[in-house]
């Protein structure tokens, strides 16, 4: 696979303008990415200008907290497919984690891949957070809920992914699960070692950068 | 008043768990805060937890990035009055401005007033992201779409509270809005500083060490 289909391009910033939002879905169709990946309030207009492209429209839920009520992430997930998202990326409730209330955190992640309606759900583990053995019960929490991928990070935290972690999501996901490294992956040397650790996707602002790193017949 | 009574009790991180948010709200009972500030996740728990006392529950709405569908944050803000939340911390679509899409941002601001159900509604503009010029205009536009109070920041982004900002949010509103002041507000000083310079609200985590920085009679 060429590795601009492992990059979702991503723009999530809180100040990101309309002007922003147009390059990064022409960029998207001109180096053949994954998917452009937004906010939800700019959902409707990425599907429009990515209409008739094989370029997925990403958008991120409950995000960067995983800390909303389970309904409004539904409401929120359910309304985006509406709009014209492809995938979703929702943050996991790491409050009800970190307190023991896994029956929550798994119904939370249900609900929203219920409200994506058969769409590609990813689960944003935000590993920085977590302890290793969190990654592996958020992981299984995950694959019991249905979700499509897990992810590691937002970008928005402390830190972002690392090989060590992607390595213990896959080990836990085997080849069930994609898994989405994300965070701090500025250039083509960390996207491979993302990808050699287990990573069948990758976030990033970086997308040209990493790119223009590799090899002009590179094939991944 | 008492100062306790211009502080939202505050916690917001991604990873609080079950039993910080019970501290908050016991925290909150017996300093007798404004309010307790949290994630619509834990709003039912808080109201629960401070039934029968004069302390609100203040929860935040398409946070901290304001980039959310504006549909997406009114559903959040009614749900989140419907489980019991009295105030409701919305953050402005920052994204919007920066667009010149005015109209839509207001349009973002009435449609969660009209969600609210008339509890209270507080626009956060994250000021360390706008222009004193932008500044004004997100000031104005919270006024006409109905808000109660504007609101200097998340906590979430790159700056907080200054007091040159608070007294231009409070030149802009007059006396028809409140102004809440927060982020970085950890000490009686730097909130006094904010009570002077316009604020009729702070957001803290600090709350305990602000008021025993006060003098034990203190009333402002």
């Amino acid at each position: 696979m060429k590795i601009s289909k492992y990059i979702d391009h991503t723009v999530l910033a809180a100040d990101a303008d309309e002007k922003k939002i147009e390059k990064l879905c022409q960029e998207a169709r001109d180096n053949d990415f994954a998917s452009v990946c937004v906010n939800t309030c700019w959902v409707k207009k990425c599907a429009e200008l990515l209409k008739g492209t094989d370029v997925n429209v990403c958008t991120v839920v409950g995000f960067p907290l995983g800390a909303m009520d389970t309904e409004a992430k539904a409401f929120e997930a359910a309304l985006a497919v509406k709009n014209g998202a492809t995938e979703v990326d929702m943050v996991l409730n790491v409050g009800y984690i970190k307190s023991g209330m896994y029956a929550e955190a798994e119904e939370d992640i249900r609900k929203v891949k219920e409200a994506c309606d058969g769409k590609l759900l990813k689960v944003i583990l935000e590993t920085c957070l977590l302890t290793k053995e969190e990654i592996v019960k958020a992981s299984e929490l995950s694959m019991a809920a249905g979700a499509d991928y897990v992810k590691t990070s937002t970008g928005f935290s402390k830190g972002g992914a690392t090989a060590e972690d992607v390595a213990l999501m896959r080990k836990t996901v085997g080849d069930k699960l994609g898994v989405k490294a994300s965070g701090g992956i500025r250039d083509y040397e960390t996207a491979m070692k993302m990808i050699e650790a287990g990573a069948s996707r990758l976030g990033c602002s970086a997308g040209i950068a990493i790119i223009n790193g590799a090899s002009s017949d590179a094939e991944y």
